[in-house]
């Protein structure tokens, strides 16, 4: 099924809805990837989405309900009866279920498990209370534990008995009487090794693993770099407690990308979709950056003030300021980006800083001198009244702006992650205030000793 | 094993080939996740890497190689010999070995093929041919086959027969005589299927797949979307040709994350690692950008030119310049992210240009307006010696500028999109320009209205 073939679907789906056909409708959602049928459910109205969903089958509404975002997963909890609920929760792998119950008030939460099973409000609630963003919060506890003393063939009986219930039945983990983890075999490995052999012979015991309360970006890291469809995860203890899947890292890695392409364009970072994100909400995680930049801005305006009478005297020299500001700005802006996408990825450690700042530097001197050139010439075809000595100022001034910005741009994401801070915080908009205020005092003092004022 | 073991094994590791103790080295090596390996193998300087590249043996080495960063891989596949770069690549899934071979020169990959089997042969010259970015050249060609008309037990067989050779084993593909795709089935199904039941009545029919001309960013949010772990590949005339695995399509996510975000500030995008990119080829990168936006900024220069009496008769005016630019540039920004971000994630697509549009001008309204009113407080209080009139234009422009900011950052990813060109390139630099000259035209042109000159 392509891109057109679901369009077509769609229409389809609301054509029947519409003629409140809902037998047929039903049997089209059942017959659809879970994924698709959500991707329906999402765009109906409130109540037309609670009756559609209630159609489903009971499992099938579980598999639904984990694909639907965030906002309408909170709809439809709050809207159906306790009961219901419980039913779905109940039905529902736990990591995605936590992730359902994850933004409710404490209160509603308590509601929605009260008909749960006694072992789903267990683990439900233990899982809430994992740190955000931590590898325990995005774990799931169904996958498929093996022991040492096994055969292959005992293994494959367990898979079966369990496979419906777990997540990821392909990596299975070997654990002690304490539950703690001695090992690790993929199904394909098991697929080819006799059946008699034993699981203590064939597992992999250099585990790769992670902690509950490791940062979810350390998970997706790992799993990157190994190339795993799981990874294990142990608490303080050392027992296995549950696995992180490669789907679930899919998503952190994406939103962590957005995070930090909404802090780098000063914003504060929201997980909301932004056609669903009301219009205050929006300006509430815009409006606290442009503040705090504009009033950081009155500073650079303040160097200006203090050099009113050269502008005076040379009212040509503002003309140079949006060029000297921008390509400082620019300039910043490319270096902070390059650290801070570098030390995402965990390509640039903090002691890099050394080599880093070399290697800034000799690219600025790169950069500046070339676009100095070039503006030189433009000057002097360009602009024939300009004197030599103005035209010396502004080259230069370009310079020292792209060294500057790029040294700025290099030693303040870092320098925020070895305080501890988040480096995606010194991008363009903060680097672009400070070197600013550093190109038009440079540009002046430079002016002013040149031409003599 | 964690962060803090890996350090300590590559300490002693080195401490190993310093001693030129091989046969220890060999053994540890052996021993270890193939990324493992292939991290400490980076670090090493040309020749040294040959020499313990050799040690390991054939079937680690063509693991670890494909573990390698692309640079290390052209090194090692130009210093070792033929012979031994064609058994590396005749060992390495395909979709790897293509990867090592599409930055090479087209001899020096058909030296390299001229000892690998007919058949690795043809199928990486296959591949090297499919566009860059697309389906095609991330897929891989070994996965399980199955036919409907076998029963779960002969399926069964078919993987332990494959599964050697075969990257992802978890999902198999059940084809007609002709290689058409006709159905799914997981390895999870089968294990809960008795094993005399036929493929073709426990496989899925209603199959998600993608074309080998496919962009790898439909892929990829295919694999995203559905939780696969991997995704079947046909070819013009529907024939099951490869599939791509969820292992490639979390670099192919880093991969364009990065790009965008090179883009978004005004850099050309390249693959290599920050730190082992040469101090040229990053000023290369950088420089075209910064010339074209250094060269637009002169028209905002020009604008301000044309106000020179205004400025030499209200020196003042000047001094809010940084902040007026800075917050136009700024508030363009965040607009932009937004869009191209909701862009990239298949969030906001060409038609909700008019949601899109409403609700910037209503944020843009309410930033504005809450920066107008802190820039007013702010200016009566402290700047006792400005006219009220002044203020107002102040206050009023900065109003304007994030109104004509957040309508330009809204409009002009939607718009490159719609050209058929990359939204990215419509980000914060590119804007900034735009919203600058727009910004002191607004700003001067009012002064000139409301103060009369």
């Amino acid at each position: 099924m392509d891109e057109k073939e679901l369009d077509e679907l769609m229409v389809e789906l609301s054509a029947l809805l519409e003629g409140k056909d809902f037998r047929q409708l039903k049997d089209r959602l059942c017959d659809l990837n879970p994924a698709d049928a959500a991707e329906f459910l999402e765009t109906l109205p409130d109540k037309e989405m609670l009756m559609v969903f209630r159609t489903l089958h009971k499992d099938m509404g579980a598999d639904v309900f984990s694909y639907l975002p965030a906002e309408a997963q909170e709809k439809l909890l709050t809207t159906m009866t306790d009961k219901e609920a419980s039913a779905i929760l109940d039905d529902m792998f736990v990591d995605d279920a936590v992730d359902a119950l994850d933004e409710l008030p404490a209160n509603v939460v308590e509601k929605l498990l009260r008909f749960t099973t006694p072992e789903t409000r267990r683990t439900i609630n233990l899982f809430l209370h994992y740190p955000d963003d931590s590898a325990g919060s995005i774990m799931t506890t169904e996958f498929v534990r093996l022991k040492k003393e096994w055969t292959v063939d005992q293994a494959f009986q367990r898979i079966r008995q369990v496979g419906l219930d777990s997540e990821m039945v392909y990596t299975c983990y070997v654990t002690d009487a304490n539950r703690n983890l001695e090992g690790v075999v993929t199904v394909r490995k098991l697929f080819l090794t006799s059946l008699d052999t034993l699981i203590g012979d064939v597992m992999e015991t250099e585990v790769i693993y992670a902690h509950t309360t490791d940062d979810q970006v350390e998970v997706a890291q790992l799993i990157s770099k190994y190339d795993f469809i799981s990874l294990p995860v142990v608490d303080q203890e050392n027992r296995l407690v549950g696995i992180v899947t490669v789907d679930d890292i899919i998503d952190v890695i994406q939103e962590e990308n957005t995070e930090d392409f909404e802090k780098m364009a000063a914003m504060r970072p929201s997980q909301k979709v932004y056609l669903k994100t009301g219009v205050f909400e929006m300006a509430r995680n815009r409006v606290p950056w442009l503040l705090i930049l504009m009033v950081s801005a009155t500073v650079t305006g303040r160097i200006l003030g203090s050099f009113e009478e050269s502008i005076s005297l040379l009212p040509v020299l503002v003309t140079f300021i949006p060029m000297l500001m921008d390509t400082g700005g620019n300039s910043g802006a490319q270096s902070s980006t390059m650290i801070i996408r570098g030390m995402a990825l965990g390509e640039i450690e903090n002691r890099d800083v050394g080599k880093v700042l070399w290697k800034e530097i000799r690219v600025a001197m790169l950069c500046g001198l070339t676009l100095a050139a070039v503006n030189c010439l433009r000057l002097i075809i360009f602009n024939r009244g300009l004197s030599l000595l103005v035209i010396f100022v502004v080259c230069m001034s370009l310079v020292i702006a792209v060294m500057i910005a790029k040294t700025i741009g290099a030693l303040l994401p870092i320098a925020a992650k070895k305080l501890g801070g988040d480096p995606a915080i010194m991008a363009s908009p903060m680097i672009t205030t400070i070197v600013d205020a550093c190109t038009l005092f440079v540009y002046f003092n430079l002016a002013r000793q040149i031409l003599s004022f």
